[in-house]
């Protein structure tokens, strides 16, 4: 029973079905009749005219972003535990042709506008400092907490305050809208966000990642860096189809809902005493003696190690509930 | 009826079953199951020890093999109509972090150990002029012409001459391999090639290609260049059952070969005069007022005008033979 | 007695003076007293208020100005023999991040606009193929031709057609100048050029070149450019001084008068049937057997062979007038 | 009277008298009489063989160094107060093509192995993270602290237990070999450090620095970068001539004594409460009321503030002795 990754889990159904539909001769590359619905799908959901590009990656879907609102002698503030800044390989280096991450703390690799304005601060205004451009935030967060829309929006408003552009890495956006609640519009463009990587893989997609552009404007080189970049497939109504896919009858809410269901039935088993952080999305970091994690483990769990004396466990869409009630349980036990 | 680019035909059955087959809960990125049958699958195919990653476009395959060859400080040569530098967007730059690419001459996109020889010999070594670094060669060619092996091997030791690494842009290699009916090793490391992409999408696949390394140590770093472009996909092994589906019964030369068989019947209803180059692979480059051009449109047939009084038919794995009979009839009554 | 380049003459002497007078205390990088007068000098020579900033190579000044006006993604248009092609060992690919030089053709290096329009309607406008977004030209060219400010307003008017930006390389503005006696502002804005590169170091500087550009709002990030490039000198004055020595009494066009006069009349000595361009600056490109180029050095004269039975003299500033003369009788006596 | 910056002081005779002499015809860039020294006479100093080139800025020599150390995909460990990290302008970025500077904490600006240790073992081996490739350290640091040769070495065998080049930032090496009166050989290469800036301006120079390689093979793609760079002067002999006439006599030990005997001067009368480091160098960090400020320049004393309730007094080679006692007086008055 597994409980390491949502990148491990499988494509739902609805996915595989609307692959199999797109499954046809088609124009190559983005012109097809699926890839250009994609616009109107996610403007719809946001209650805006959105530019919206799929891409194959979470990395590629944030850096793409960045590029768009970084130059190379800029800088992109983020928290320190940022993805962009810790799991990304140096990938933001790359697209923005070395622009520089400067790096924020907080609880739970928040960022606050209090944070991003004392960085801001702290920066000469001469030729001699690499000046802010953008501020990049994870949503939910890197360790599983989500990000109200009236936070968001402090940021927005903390960026506007500066000039930066204002990124969202929505690798599991859909868990914090599903945990908040709240209009995928307040979470985004309406709290100031201009580009937003919106992840569908860790949710049931199969490789099928969407890049928001909330002002077609800013998008408008993105195409020719996407290109660039080796990521413009000549067969893209494979990757629009899914989003398409996940997008109707708001599948993607109800596999994240899904998946923080679980996450939550573990919480609950695991009390506030083991839990580093509240569990607001679909992930939980745990307290927990070796001892414990190998006894879990003895018993077919999976998952991973966290630092010491701390593990990780992440649900996923597809997450058997017999399975979370068996877990729970072993837990409670330990 | 379209023959107008092998990039709009639909995926080939193998590959959704093989897609049906992989999708359940498996280890993430390319630590999965599949992926690690990549390398010891075209081992076998090539009879060599190979590196085999998978990518999801030809570019990608591309400028990651060439910048495994070539120093931001060095060139790259090529023919002036390779697509790596007329229809990559720049990517070859991108990737190297500002490589030259230094261009040859030669008919129907095909490259020569003497231009070789003489771009090599033209360039001063000091640090004045960039150095260059690589040969790119592509087979088929961007014109449908095929290197027989002999060619490929002649090009290499050129380039061992002259101290280049020799890359093969192969996005229709399966097309070379069916049409000169050599043994796959013999177009590629037996003649001196050090990395080739190996073209599946255009061949039935979806979106997985193969970036082969014939020496190991040339691909050390390739798996760190592949996550930091933002190429590393969460769920590889939907890529990697592509490519092991479409390896397994030969199913690539399968595939290819009806290609071809296509492009050949019509390229027999075209004739000699009105055919720009030999159609070696799924291709033809035809001699045809607008008027011609027009008329075989009106009968419903899609292909690309190639300039003035030229067209371009493109033929595919899954081409129905009675389109082609009717469309070389229709050629004929021209 | 040398004339293989303009780059061994010595410093002159006003440019040593110069020097003396600024080593005294000053205010760092570029915040000195000397460098603050730098966009006046030049705004006063080119009748515009224009943006001056110093670097120490041509090789900076033409780069930086590159990537003010060429996105990473973008293309520059420049002949096929133009300096930033051939000598500059890829420094505009490093500068720009990856943007691609289109090569274009012409007697003596000189580019037209029939050349820039022909390869501007060859590139196909979507993302598979790089964009141009500047044309570059050199005045005088690396064949030692200059321009007219007609045929500089002629390409600037095909770049505006384009949409291009338009940039100078003037390592030898001078020598042009002084030969076609044209006012600077007919050589460069008012011929529609964006930004240049104004050399002084051939023409009997020390280690001091201008950037210049015409329209300030081009040049907003280029100090920070220069400083990440790694160009802003801490002691900025001592180049500043040597550009304001040379402007001071038109030194720069005195010079390259005197070098100009040296090379015509070694021109007017080998006869038009041994040249293989006019004589139009301070470089000479000649007919001569190996054994008539080496009864000259011989003789004392060092020069550069270019090519088979074709050798190079270059002029200097300070070339001494007899040596001229006796080279030139040398010549005809051959 | 100035105790702002060392960047502000003139050139020192024997600069200007080498500047004179070179002032003659010869070969062009580094080709020339001059140039061909430099190797030789750092090879004296350093007691080994060395490779060693002319640059004009500190981050050049910086940023040529790590990028030969350090490939795009790689970290560079440095101290969060690094002047590569906090006054470059992000030139690392730009020379690495993206590589990313981790960042150690350490009083003063020091670095100690532990922290590399730590921090290189933070860092998980696989693909998604960014591997460390080099440390760089700075000495004197940027807070006017000189490692001894043994912390050089410590930090040095840290560097190799890990794998990691070594670089150096020795824009005031010359302060920290006169403080701590070390031989050059144990601050460098007999401490494991492949790779340093060396810097002259500071110290006397007019805008000549050194870049010096221990191991000539880790030098040989640098002259390729610097020419691509823009770093390669075309009359190479005036930067040459500077370095000679530094080294010639320890001119650069004699004004880096002076400097630093100034700076001790002044440290002596703010007494150990107000200093916020040991003064180890020609830079003091002071803590002064604005009130005490403001006192001082009123009587013509210039420095900058560095922070609430901090000043910073820097010397040069050639401060006055008599300023240097009055200031040390008007200190000790407040």
């Amino acid at each position: 029973m597994r409980f390491f990754s949502d990148n491990a889990a499988a494509a739902c159904p609805e996915v595989m079905e609307a692959l199999a539909k797109a499954n046809h001769v088609d124009t190559a590359y983005d012109g097809d009749s699926w890839s250009e619905k994609l616009d109107g799908a996610f403007s719809d959901l946001f209650g805006k005219q959105v530019r919206a590009l799929w891409v194959t990656t979470g990395t590629a879907a944030n850096c793409l972003g960045l590029a768009a609102l970084c130059p190379p002698h800029g800088a992109i503030l983020c928290h320190e535990m940022a993805h962009i800044e810790v799991d990304e390989a140096g990938a933001p280096g790359f697209y923005t042709h070395g622009a520089k991450l400067t790096l924020l703390q907080g609880h739970g690799a928040k960022v606050t506008p209090e944070t991003v304005e004392e960085a801001c601060a702290s920066i000469r205004d001469d030729v001699h400092q690499v000046q802010p451009a953008a501020l990049s935030i994870t949503n939910a967060t890197e360790y599983g907490l989500s990000y109200q829309p009236a936070e968001v929006a402090a940021l927005g408003e903390a960026a506007k305050r500066r000039g930066l552009g204002y990124h969202l890495d929505g690798a599991r956006f859909a868990n914090a809208a599903a945990f908040t609640g709240a209009d995928p519009a307040d979470l985004s463009w309406r709290a100031g966000v201009d580009v937003m990587s919106f992840g569908f893989v860790k949710n049931g997609g199969m490789n099928a990642e969407a890049l928001i552009f909330f002002d077609p404007a800013t998008a408008e080189i993105v195409p020719r860096l996407r290109k660039r970049a080796g990521h413009l497939l000549s067969k893209g109504r494979y990757l629009a189809a899914q989003l398409l896919a996940m997008l109707e009858n708001n599948l993607w809410l109800t596999n994240a809902r899904a998946a923080n269901a679980a996450a939550a039935a573990l919480a609950d088993a695991c009390g506030p005493e083991r839990l580093l952080y509240p569990v607001e999305a679909n992930e939980l970091f745990v307290r927990m003696t070796a001892g414990e994690a190998g006894t879990l483990r003895s018993q077919g769990y999976d998952f991973y190690d966290w630092g010491p004396g701390e593990v990780r466990f992440v649900t996923s869409w597809d997450q058997n509930m017999d399975d979370v009630s068996l877990l729970a349980t072993a837990i409670r036990a330990l």
